[in-house]
């Protein structure tokens, strides 16, 4: 049976307190024993492997380019699209439950295609959606660090 | 040489006001002899192609199933991808500046790829992400009309 | 309603004979008030859209790269999908119909997704695959000039 | 570090023998440690899942839907594309080498993508494309066994 996977969204570029945000993220899911699935490259996507690997998780890397070179060197799992940007879709769909690290556009759109297809997203730094709808979005959960959001997406899972 | 396409995006079920501002901007893109490209659907979709048709513009759907024949009657260039809704990434890319109509989360998804990739994106009754980010958005412009909405556009283009 | 749209596969590097074979196939199915759909770029491709064009034919290009400016100049409608090769699987299923010029590896898959999914092929000067198959394959039919080409896709198509 | 990826390619109906074959060859190339991506649905891919799986092996599916659960019980890591058969061409990038069993069209057409793209593929009871080309195609490689077919992609990567 396939285990359960948290999506991990975020920029490939961050301030130091996202990456130290996105790494303990990583070591918190690998220490439920349950897999990741991101976007495979540097920023966010790195940090997350990182913490993930230290804790001896899977790390799975839906990469853009045609190359499984340019996954970073803590995926396991690199799954090599060619598709640019819209291989962000494939990453939400693989993803049972979504936590987003922070607050670009590309995230910004994984989040709204994760809602549009019926997924719960929770939110670390990220967009203020509520105030741009003026008024509630039920799947989309604001966490305070990344043990809290951990536990709001494995909540949302089961 | 391919003339310049807008793309417009909105969702498959809207209500009567929506759907009038939509066929509305369907005339008045056709009328400036602009193609349109969309996801070639129902509801927006279907409203911005009849009002293109209308005017004897070219009309392009992006069709997210395997089936040509699944997409509005107002469509004359059906590309049938067979991807669902990954198939938004395509439309978005394939216009040269986009118009947003109301506000689901599958419009504010390709708001965000698009001013993700550096496209312009005119809004008419759609999200306020000013509001969400706490900060101005320069390429996602508001329009009060179709009329407003298409001069916009066609200023970001040329 | 959506016109016809014949489908035409070939490499994007060809020899004189395969490209005079291929323009004068553009101008045969444009001749015939037929769009095509093709992969938009150099080769058997420019070629099809050229001779299309001088007949006044619609021509339909799925770009594989970001950039509609990749196209060639006589694609009318590019479709940027950004998706690399991938973008054949679109191609073959936005066509109607297929005919493919020459023999290239690219050209071969394309033959292959078409008949997997269940859409006639006529072959101008390429595989012969009933002697790899060592079988008669119903819907891969030969054809020996551009003109008896559109006419056998066209009678599979009505 | 990312581990090499072999990937299977085959129908998802096959008979008795092809299936016998595709289970021998998930346990070989389990037992060499490498992993398996297929198209994580039933007949060949199910039965290179479940040999892999009785070794141990790592198995990753390339499910065409946009439901996980699709995928045969014998995947690991399933990742969900939405984009029907268009995700044979993820399979091919994502695979290091390929090893085809059977010879159907989709089949086929995967031959040729990877091919295409420059990538080995050992064939076992496919497709006699030498036949097709009258020529001889360097990166397609007969095999007369699972064994014989996971030592020749092994070799081909090394």
């Amino acid at each position: 049976m396939a285990s359960d996977i948290i999506g991990v969204i975020g920029a490939s570029r961050a301030d130091d307190e996202l990456l130290r945000l996105a790494e303990e993220l990583g070591q918190e899911i690998a220490s439920r024993g349950v897999a990741i699935v991101c976007g495979g490259m540097t920023g966010v996507m790195e940090a997350v492997c990182k913490g993930a690997r230290a804790k001896g998780g899977l790390t799975i890397g839906i990469i853009p380019s045609d190359d499984k070179n340019d996954a970073n060197q803590y995926v396991q799992v690199p799954i090599v699209t060619g598709m640019g940007v819209g291989r962000n879709v494939i990453l939400v769909k693989t993803a049972d439950v979504l936590i987003a690290v922070g607050g670009e556009y590309g995230t910004l759109s994984e989040i709204a295609h994760a809602l549009n297809i019926g997924k719960t997203v929770v939110a670390l730094r990220s967009w203020n959606l509520e105030r741009a709808a003026e008024k509630s979005i039920p799947n989309l959960i604001d966490a305070k660090s990344p043990k809290e959001a951990v536990d709001l997406a494995l909540d949302a899972l089961h």
